[in-house]
């Protein structure tokens, strides 16, 4: 399985430029004194998280040789395709649950994409028979070099504004952005210690990085972490990179990100939703050893009573 | 009087850079289809607020013909400068009044400043003793060239993002981000319009612009006003530029600060104290006419109880 390369991370950057924010590192006085902590806010791109990367690279890698990409999402992945379609003059198909809240399936409708609802279960099928359809092209969340390479855009501007970075945190999922963060870091950064960051809810990540090969987790037990960006699993593609590219991953605990929330509110002046949270959560264990420490705040779509219930739940730290 | 050139903004833009965040201007999609929304967000330089650049670039100008900067303020420009201090190897002596809360005194220590405490109606008093035993240079908060010019690099950055912009929103009170801003937009982009915003509370800017000369009010009547950071009146310096710059200014009501504030959380993933909200609120008054709008976020520096307090009062917006 050949992984992605540095150079593949730099065609994505000069591909989606026009597109994506430049996000600052912000230098975040809050941070220990020992460790300073730097965080790079992914909530600024015009859909709330990093997941614009990614699609942005796929699909403009794809035009041309098509008019049609499907993805299927229910959350971010969803809006990013259909951002990045829209502005590449493509139609994207989006396959949603039948269940998918109606805000969610009316935000990426207002991006002008097709909504194609699927029963429970059905969702693989309905999204091959659109492809059959409509000669498209699937766009998957993570289990794709283009899609890692353009999430690995971060790591690559996080090596650009704070080369002597000692130790990213990156949260982890289907692990697309750890490992294309992860590639740009170790190739850019050798002196970086690289880490993902997952909830202890949905911890196959880590256990399958200490097994050496991927353990599966029940659906219904990672459904039960808030951090409901988090939920999937790496695939072989995306496992590959991640035991290559990460020293390793720490879980958090659903105080923990409740926490990390708070703190992002209360002292970084920034809204991020629980999953986007957990790289600081992971920051404040305390673990991963002292000098410049940059976080990937990586997306902030929470619901707004979800963000009143936790900046009320305590007292601020 | 001299008014603050393009030249003298372009400088202070050379000399700030390595120490001031560039922030990106942010397309919001949640703004209005005909007049697209983006949004400045100083809330993200490290201590919260556009104060960082004039304090820079006033501190990085007096250094070389002095070892001591003093300043008088509560607030976020006795961090501004005791952070800039630092920065260029010189002293800071920050006045405040005794009755300022323990951590805004902690926070400007801990910045490395030395603060003086001063009684009630002393403050000027106390500060011209510190000059003259310190043998150092004022650096005042909005009344002076350097510190007009170095918030003026805001607008030179929303001139370099967005040339074609059609309308810039701007808080105001003392007047001098609004002074800079607007110069700047006046230069390079001729074809915007420029509007100040402060709140109905403080609106002396306001009627002073309709009268052609400057209307006091009283500390009593502007105190009212939750935005804390717009309590204070143009000088005769600022005023001369927002006679020139501005082509209004609007006022707006307590509750839709609040609102702003809230939409900024909620839609834009951004904390915002009430101050720095108040472009936010002209913008969704209406009445600046179409094509693309930026506002400047101008801070975020809020405490928690209060961002707990705007954030639970009404339904998301």
């Amino acid at each position: 399985m050949e992984r992605v390369t540095i150079d593949d991370i730099r065609a994505a950057a000069e591909r989606i430029r026009p597109h994506v924010v430049r996000t600052p590192l912000l230098a975040a006085r809050w941070g220990d004194a020992e460790r300073p902590l730097w965080v790079k806010p992914e909530s600024l791109q015009p859909i709330g998280a990093f997941k614009m990367r990614g699609a942005f690279n796929a699909v403009g890698t794809v035009r041309g040789s098509t008019s049609d990409v499907v993805a299927y999402s229910s959350g971010n992945h969803a809006q990013a395709v259909a951002y990045a379609a829209a502005a590449f003059g493509l139609r994207a198909h989006i396959v949603m649950p039948r269940e998918t809240p109606n805000i969610k399936v009316q935000a990426t409708r207002d991006l002008g994409a097709r909504v194609v609802l699927s029963e429970a279960g059905q969702r693989e099928t309905v999204a091959a028979e659109v492809l059959a359809d409509t000669g498209g092209v699937m766009i998957p969340p993570f289990d794709h070099p283009d899609v890692i390479a353009g999430q690995g855009t971060a790591g690559l501007e996080i090596a650009e504004d704070l080369p002597s970075v000692r130790t990213v945190l990156i949260p982890v999922s289907g692990g697309g952005l750890a490992s294309g963060v992860g590639t740009a870091i170790r190739a850019l950064c050798p002196q970086a210690r690289i880490f993902g960051v997952e909830p202890e809810l949905a911890g196959d990540t880590a256990e399958s990085l200490r097994a050496g090969r991927r353990v599966d987790w029940s659906i219904e037990d990672r459904n039960r972490t808030i951090a409901d960006g988090l939920r999937s699993q790496p695939s072989e593609l995306t496992f590959a990179h991640l035991q290559r590219v990460l020293d390793g991953v720490i879980t958090v605990t659903e105080d923990e990100i409740r926490s990390a929330v708070r703190e992002y509110a209360y002292r970084g002046r920034l809204v991020a939703e629980p999953s986007g949270a957990v790289a600081l959560a992971g920051y404040r264990q305390g673990g991963t050893g002292d000098g410049d420490t940059a976080v990937i705040l990586s997306g902030g779509n929470i619901e707004p009573s979800t963000l009143r219930q936790i900046l009320t739940e305590a007292a601020p730290t």
